[in-house]
């Protein structure tokens, strides 16, 4: 929303471009340095943190109404989307997660206009994994901001959105052992700590420090450089990269990583 | 639907009861003795065979309505259904897979009354694993029939329902190997070459005769009971059986069975 106008506007006239009772809530995971953060969004008209979320156009895919709405409320583009499961309860929209008198100032509030917001609404959640970046809120007239948070250390959400994150998490923990992952949140060059590490942030679970790196190794997925990161006269691991035929063929075709 | 009163109902005032553009689709996939099936339903206004499926009501889950719209289709109850992907592409719904000349014939159509129901229709997709039973249509006034189908070779559906089964089977193969499965598909006492059997049929690879079945026991699923089958003098294989308390604690916790 870019004016007071095209709110007013979408609040009268949604229901002819949008789907009415269905949206989309995007979990955006970010990974840096050992740490699983997820992205949340405040805005002048929810009285909670929520994760960036929005109506779905008639016109588009479920996947591209993920990508528009989360480039649009948090600035970041070019994210992997993976829906991962829609919420139905009937009452998960009935949370006060809407400050109506901060709505009613800002739009005169007709019961007819508003019709098509009202009812229960379903959300198709998805999930994206990113580095941290420095997200750039869109100029989106109600934004006040959007921050990381620690993935197991949140704040009661509006609506379901805790709900949300913990299926996410599920889903993507699952994802992690028949898909590859990290080539765009590892260095280009990492050592084995490194990987393990990260794997660890993503798992949530401790992992055996030589059988794990083996495995990815053992699998082609990674594989030894020439270099040495030089920490001291006794430690200089070694560099290792991803072998990126094996990755991308595991990305189609999925692998075992146990 | 019982009768043609309670359809023209449905058509004219189904907006008050059931969610718009929103409906379910559910994969039932049978097993019987080595072969893997999906459950299909024709009736009079549909042109092709079809998944069973239906509206959600405005007051249930998204659970409940998956389990009593394939109630209602098919006759098959307690099924332990899994939400697998919403499925939204715009197109999706402009097959011709409903007959309108048949739809026509019974209730006068009024585009007024069919509004709800026109517009892009975003589906969610469930699926369950049942044992092959006689499915035994509901009496519904318009289906024909319901039958069982080879899951590797299904015919032409209708919307696009074949892609709703292919996803179904993506994400089946992926929970086998997070969460135990075939305590009600296997006979309470079986064999190692069974189970072996069976998980060949779920996840469509062969799996080696005597890794496999060593996983499942080392991993405490399976345990050896003192019965064996006697087939003849030289072939008497050992009966095994579920562990129950390891089933249910890794239905609950997952486990990872590679």
């Amino acid at each position: 929303m870019e004016s007071l106008e095209e709110f007013k506007a979408f609040i009268k006239k949604g229901h002819l471009e949008y789907r009415p009772n269905i949206s989309v809530d995007c979990v955006i995971f970010g990974y840096r340095a050992g740490q699983l953060k997820v992205l949340l969004v405040r805005n002048k008209l929810l009285t909670s943190w929520c994760l960036p979320g929005g109506y779905i156009r008639k016109t588009e895919t479920l996947d591209e109404a993920a990508a528009r709405i989360t480039k649009n409320r948090t600035g970041i583009g070019n994210l992997y989307l993976h829906q991962f499961k829609a919420f139905g309860d009937p009452n998960r929209n009935k949370t006060k997660s809407v400050d109506m008198n901060k709505l009613s100032e800002l739009v005169e509030l007709d019961s007819k206009q508003l019709g098509w917001l009202e009812g229960p609404t379903i959300t198709i959640g998805f999930y994206a994994i990113t580095d941290i970046v420095q997200a750039i809120p869109a100029p989106d007239i109600f934004s006040i901001e959007c921050a990381w948070f620690s993935a197991t250390d949140l704040p009661k959400l509006g609506y379901d959105h805790n709900e949300l994150v913990r299926e996410a998490l599920f889903s993507m923990r699952i994802h992690l052992y028949h898909f590859p992952i990290g080539k765009n949140l590892l260095p280009e060059k990492f050592t084995l700590r490194e990987i393990k590490e990260f794997y660890e942030a993503m798992s949530g679970k401790e992992l055996n420090a030589s059988n794990f790196p083996n495995k990815l190794i053992s699998l082609g997925l990674i594989r030894k450089t020439k270099e040495k990161r030089n920490i001291g006269a006794h430690r200089s691991p070694v560099y290792y990269t991803f072998n990126k035929k094996v990755y991308e063929k595991a990305l189609k075709e999925g692998l075992m990583l146990v």
